[in-house]
């Protein structure tokens, strides 16, 4: 039986991050760092007040490809793995079709009876998850793949792998693994 | 560790199809029954235009309740297990936003961290999983639980539940089975 990967987005796929600090500098008239802005610089209006802007409808429509690598390395992981996306969606409600939209045009040959908008990542059934968030990888009940980010330097709970590249690489090394078995 | 339950939503949390029903014969100028209009009576066309209607944003936001009981069985249940929404959503990309406050309005204890807006619900993580649609409890990997429905008359596949008083039965069953042991 095929395994199943599922596949974080924001931040793995897609690049939220760059966006959104854009976003809140340029509505805030601030030049704060992306560290700054989700770790606490905000004031509890402020950090509302950034909610609602990226719950707008269109917020996560255009955001830009993380990595030029994933379509390729996506597209052969497809070959042997039934490929899931497992999208934290229910902060942002008002994101859904976006990123539903945003998934289809960059890779139309996943399938979206394989897409999962949650909340928690405990309820996704997969053999494997990666996610740059190391509590999503906690929440999850098989083998999760830390995706390396600035916001998670430092944690050694899971695999790390660095860009698409790194997660061609991590499969391969399984691959092999399994074939010396 | 407490178990987790999976409720599918059309025809177990919201009534879709008599929704779904009005609206094709409205806009169609028919009489067709549900039967006639899901089992292929309508030319591949009418089917298309008939989707993209129930895919329009506000289509799922208003739905009537199924049935009266399930706020009361859900919020006992909720008590004792992690209660997860699994709908399919993704045939209706349009519908997100709209499932997503339906939810929010009619069970507000529930948590939207375990919403799971899908397709195939082999992604879902649960021990049981509450659906009206006999291929998805086949694709669920957890313990299926047939809502009855028209629709899936004749089916001995799956444990039966009539309404969710029946849901209700079955798990004071499944604790007085497990207390026996």
């Amino acid at each position: 039986m095929r395994k199943s990967i599922a596949v974080d987005m924001d931040q793995v796929l897609a690049n939220f991050i760059d966006k959104a600090v854009a976003a809140s500098n340029a509505h805030f008239g601030e030049q704060l760092s992306a560290y700054e802005i989700f770790r606490g610089e905000h004031s509890e209006e402020k950090r509302q007040q950034f909610w609602q802007i990226i719950n707008e409808p269109d917020f996560f429509r255009d955001l830009a490809l993380l990595d030029e690598d994933a379509y390729d390395v996506l597209k052969e992981l497809n070959e042997t793995y039934d490929i899931y996306i497992a999208t934290a969606a229910m902060d942002v409600p008002g994101s859904f079709l976006a990123k539903y939209d945003w998934l289809r045009e960059h890779f139309p040959f996943l399938n979206p009876q394989y897409f999962i908008f949650c909340g928690n990542k405990k309820v996704v059934n997969a053999d494997y998850l990666i996610d740059d968030t190391v509590q999503q990888l906690r929440n999850f009940t098989g083998q999760g793949i830390l995706f390396d980010q600035p916001s998670n330097q430092g944690d050694t709970e899971f695999p790390r792998v660095h860009g698409w590249k790194g997660v061609r690489d991590y499969f391969a090394n399984v691959e092999a693994h399994v074939n010396v078995k």
